[in-house]
């Protein structure tokens, strides 16, 4: 078996940074292509390996699965071991259902407070629509933790796709200092704290 | 057991027609909420049931689900003998890769040709940015049909959930009169074809 992923720069891509985080926390080893994302030959170069002209995507023996949220359920059905999922229907539902809400929605967070792991930059002013997506996800944050926490670190106890779905957050809520009640700021520490996490960020710099 | 369905006014609600497909597909029987769309109390009305503040959202004997593709992975597993997703783990992970694509996806496409089932507005001057979101959309609708088809009348031979996420895009297909091959052509014949189709169409009037 070899699985390859290919990805953006690491500084940047939000959306490779959710399926390299789900591979390391299954334990899996696999070969990466990073592709320098902002250059006049990106497109082209993702083309050459992508469908969707778009990464990330996942090579398993040369099958190509593509999308950050398809690669991660990929995953948790070929390696069931690494229980990618929380293991009660309805923690799982709740978990499809953040995941789902972060993989579609968001846009005013993710126009105006690209991820990029290597700056620190307090936003002065936060307008209304970053202002309403920020409160949404410490509410949903709150209440996963609530609700399924269990004492545990992560939104769902252990560390699930929730988690790796909403890891780009993270950084954006830290290097732009964004407004987040307790319970969220202790949930961001412990995302930031995962050796795979920070085992990114410095192959960023 | 008891399935509602909270959605949006049919005519407009393409998130909604999703779930409310996949349940039709699955012959489950089910309540709907419709929420009319576009009217000042809509967010309020919405908010009553939806912690995301969106629709669609489904509640299992009081347990809420929400997100079209979350709500049709959860029915998926809730009910395995519906075959929401192909059998083929690879015809899965493809189908899951293309839902997951229009989940995130193809803005300009969304921005430009909304959903309106009772509309035909050929659209005179299509533009660079809504041309290539088709262009994408047909060669990934006749790739799953050539490679995983089968000879069956959609995207992976029988219905599944890929065909529910896609179904709003078919609308806007025939809608905009927006150019697709003869394989897309048909396949959209038959997603209209569907008795839940017309139904829908049928209770969007």
């Amino acid at each position: 078996m070899t699985l390859s992923l290919v990805i953006g720069t690491k500084r940047y891509s939000s959306w490779s940074l959710r399926p390299w985080l789900a591979l390391k926390a299954a334990g899996l080893a696999f070969d990466e292509v990073e592709i320098t994302l902002r250059q006049p030959d990106t497109k082209v170069e993702i083309q050459k390996y992508s469908p969707s002209g778009k990464v990330p995507l996942l090579f398993d023996d040369g099958f190509k699965v593509w999308d950050s949220l398809s690669i991660c359920e990929y995953l948790a059905e070929r390696f069931p071991a690494a229980r990618l999922w929380p293991d009660h229907v309805q923690a799982r539902a709740v978990a499809r259902s953040v995941s789902a809400e972060m993989h579609s929605g968001f846009m005013p967070l993710r126009r105006d407070c690209p991820m990029d792991v290597l700056t620190d930059a307090p936003m002065a002013e936060i307008n209304d629509e970053v202002r309403a997506d920020v409160a949404r996800i410490d509410a949903l944050w709150r209440d996963c933790r609530d609700r399924f926490g269990g004492g545990g670190d992560f939104l769902f106890g252990r560390f699930s796709i929730a988690d790796a779905m909403f890891a780009p957050v993270v950084t954006r809520m830290r290097t732009y200092h964004l407004p987040v009640g307790e319970v969220s700021q202790a949930y961001c520490e412990s995302v930031m704290a995962m050796a795979a996490m920070k085992e990114w960020v410095a192959a960023a710099r």
